[in-house]
């Protein structure tokens, strides 16, 4: 179990808040959790996180599935049937990294609108929704992402969404969550979750980023789109067994890590105040993603990743002048010191 | 074959190009063509087809379809692979049109640019390029669309094309032209039609928009990636077996008219010029089409429709303040002194 | 138009009865067709045929499409929901020629029963069908080809076909026949095509194998299958505009060529009675398609299609063993006494 | 963690052996894992489950999964481009329980030969295959299950296996073993692992049948087909992060619980030896799988279900006359003793 690079420290890694190693409180509770087959529903430990998961966000259900991206590619095809239309934006998680599984397996059509992250324009959206009928394809749904990843760790206001969910009724159409970090959202704004989920007809949301749980991720919706969701992730390969093993782990970053979300948002503040001076902040800090573009000083993205590993500090190279700086639960002040320290110095070069 | 609208006179039908029907020279030489099995590969005329249409555009091979929007579909697939990404923008046909055709039967994710019809910003497309790797969907290609029909029959012009060629080449990603009327572009512009398809790795044209054929597009590209395509048109339904009947009435047109697209232009203009004084026109108008924007004249499209019609005059109505003149073959002078005249009335209202 | 092979004369083409050329009057009657754009819904001979191809098998409506694959897989999607099952037997068309189309385009699994022409068993199929339900993907539908392709032209007994509808609806499934050679069936047993169409719940029809027209198919079902059909059709690329150029050919087919194809039985008839001598018949001949078993004989079937051809004879090799000879409109009783002679020549040796 | 079900016994449940939960060690390994972000391939104890059990099969790589039904559509996708065929038996896992995706989601095309379970004829797959080519769709694999699920848990002879993969290479065609009941006909016909993986292509195992682990299976094959298959993974929604908790699970249950497997045979044996004489055994029983076939004794097999389960004893009832019990990890010798009670009492009935 313990890293065996005792002699050097383990590197400070910003790279994600996927990288995270369940506690040993969160451990205890995996090893005594109770389960059973949860392809015939009878995991119990599966089925209370479901129940709670729903709860929280005022939904009648909730479906477990080992992944984030399987929760979203699964309530789109909830949405939208193959060959009609989901918009988003042209950065969101659905439409980057989830490796074309919206068309590829649920054979459904994106447009997207420029990114925009947190700034959403609902006007700009409302003007792409194309209407039910016989000649272009007809749009069926439209997908946000909260906070967004891309868009800098941004958390859309309350307003908009509201403003969305309102075009998104007079045109008939339905409205996701990509809701893997709605709970750094909830953190940043004091939004209640269930009032996030009063605007949703589907959300996903993650036990794996943030809350620190080795796997898993749930989609969120009514109880009749989560039975044919139990349908649509078994034929994605989705239908684990003794999943509560995973869920405990859930149950646990659910009770223990959600308001603690704060520190890494303060976090990610003391970075990016740090790296203000230097003109390579993308954009505001909100929560715990430090988005970085490196136009201005002239500096290459994947040099910097390569400085900074060497001298123990890992960041995201996401393109050759964007960079992203992720705090998280396995993060300390000292490693978020020692971060601040190397990147300082790179940067003053 | 005639009309029994004797009483009343045919209205003037300005709603698309796709409406003319084969004239009698065109019906003589489809009535005369020599066919045989093209799914064997056996029919002269399709053979000549493809042929003459490959070696307008320079390029090693073409293949006959039933339908532009099945040529495009094609291309698509010969350039991405399922669960890879195709760029274009938001208007665009082959995301508009085609009915989700992209995403259900190729697989293939779509992002789109915010649509400048034939104002692309090569830059644009640059910036939202996504290299090969692991984590997000790689862009494979580009589709632009010559001229651009929601784009009001907009014209790229050669040196934007260029650019994007290069952008293209850079990235490693392939470059489609859903050039269904790539005739009018020729004819507006003066350039070459090789000159266009020495930038493209594949075109779609036309023959039943413009060119005045009864159906049947064709797909242009590398020999090798024709031989695949007639795979992927058989898996799509279009195999036709004598389409040399269709195929000689295509070979007529790209004979008779191609050059006299010219006219269709000047009318065209002729009624834009007509109508630029109520402040209804969306843009320029470079080609056969007048696109309309009613918002600043308070009108509705359904409106406008329903009274044109009314009085003999057909318009396309493509959004609640969005409509459409496009003038065609089958019209002639006395026709569209008509329409002008049945229009500028309504909009003196 | 002539075929210019003057010098030698044109081979015998048994090869299917795909390669038949339209007569001058089918041509007389395409030329001077009146049409309309079908995307519109405005050819006046495309619903003409429509109406009248409804009519024929006491279908509420029909609707037109290039090939028949396409009209196949339209109601396949009609009737079977990407992800659920499709049973037919392993030599079926729709499994074979259409190139993967219902899994690739529907997204529809297939299981096959094992071929049995034109012997199907209900049983066997009865036996086949999963019920609704969570863990087995459930069965939506059952095809069968009439008269059977690969099964040599056999026709399935309108008894058989009863008790296989009785099956269907016991089990809550639907029933698609592929009846691009409906026609065959019909005079070879006469049965009305009403009482075949009352058996299925939707139909493909063709017009160019049998009938002669140069292309074309029917889909026939429901008023409400029909109206979703045009979306498919649309999306796979099979929306012509003045189809009725073709659907011309299709009605002047109906009208000419359909008793007619007593005569193309008569000619296989006599073509078999010619070859069993040889024990290469690989069963009966019913209709117009004599299907070749080489194997007693030690005979490659690549051989014998080589020495044909060299001879003027044109066959259809289907696997190393397995050819087939297929009687139509342009064949005469000249050309049929000249293929026997070279056949039975190069079985002698 | 305990079961709350103290006054009446837990059941003794032969529905499957995925029922089976995880032991105090397997618990104890899990707890104490080293782990990492398996998505960037940083996970140690998942790198050692997929190093050893390609390793066992000889082959290059493996790729864990958190389904078998995602393992067995990852090799799928390896083998076979969308559009093209598998061959398979009609009672095949690959077809029948994970919900058409083979087609839904690969595009892949199936034909299926009668279900033989272990009986498997190569002859008559081999009269199968469709060669590569233009106008029928290409065969380009053939899976089978080892052991057979629905085939009663029967083995195929490793000489079987040979004389198919001897026809699989003489056709060009890729070989997929479903191999999620692998270690039982290892352990039941003394074959090596390594034996088996010399015929494949692919193989997929699992860990949660059998090997008692609560999720997790791999696909197993050359270094660049697992390469490719990361990618499809993620498209399916399986990379997870710290995805070694299962592993080790995993890896504890293949140091512990393949040998062991003896037992269950053995145990299953004894309940067919108990049931042989009501005339209710659909074959014989090799490993640890009874099936079931009430047609001669006129039982209703959701009867005989319903009559089991309220005397404390689960079965798994496959249609209306099929039934299936599984032993496994989680029964003991009085379970059994128990359930080979109800169940002649029901049968004596």
């Amino acid at each position: 179990m313990a890293d065996d690079q005792t002699s050097t420290p383990a590197p400070v890694d910003l790279r994600s808040d996927t990288v995270t190693r369940p506690t040993p409180g969160m451990r205890a509770e995996m090893a005594a959790a109770e389960v059973g087959d949860d392809v015939y529903g009878e995991d119990p430990t599966v089925n209370a996180l479901e129940a709670e998961v729903a709860a929280l966000f005022g939904h009648e259900a909730a479906l477990f599935a080992p992944t984030g991206s399987m929760a979203n590619q699964i309530a789109i095809q909830l949405l939208v049937p193959p060959g009609e239309e989901l918009l988003c934006d042209a950065d969101a998680h659905v439409v980057t990294y989830e490796i074309g599984a919206a068309a590829a397996i649920g054979g459904v059509s994106t447009r997207t609108w420029s990114p925009a992250g947190a700034d959403l324009d609902p006007e700009v959206v409302a003007a792409m929704i194309r209407p039910d009928g016989y000649h272009a394809v007809p749009t069926r749904a439209i997908a946000v992402e909260q906070t967004h990843n891309r868009g800098g760790g941004g958390v859309i206001p309350l307003a908009t969404l509201g403003e969305l969910r309102r075009i998104a009724d007079d045109a008939g159409v339905g409205l996701h969550c990509d809701g893997a970090r709605i709970w750094h959202a909830h953190v940043a704004d004091g939004v209640p979750l269930a009032d996030y989920g009063a605007l949703f007809d589907t959300l996903s949301v993650c036990l794996s980023k943030g809350l620190g749980a080795p796997a898993g991720s749930l989609v969120v919706g009514s109880a009749e789109r989560i039975a044919r969701a139990r349908v649509i992730r078994k034929r994605m390969g989705g239908g684990m067994r003794q999943a509560g093993v995973l869920a405990a782990a859930g149950r646990y970053g659910l009770r223990h890590h959600v308001e603690r979300l704060a520190e890494d948002h303060l976090r990610a503040a003391r970075i990016a105040d740090a790296l203000a001076p230097f003109g390579v902040l993308a954009g505001p800090v909100r929560t715990n993603i430090v988005p970085l573009d490196l136009t201005k000083c002239g500096f290459d993205a994947a040099e910097l990743g390569a400085a900074a590993r060497e001298r123990g500090v890992l960041v995201s190279v996401l393109g050759p002048r964007i960079a992203r700086l992720v705090t998280h639960h396995d993060l300390d002040d000292a490693g978020v010191d020692r971060a601040i320290e190397v990147l300082t110095e790179i940067f003053r070069r």
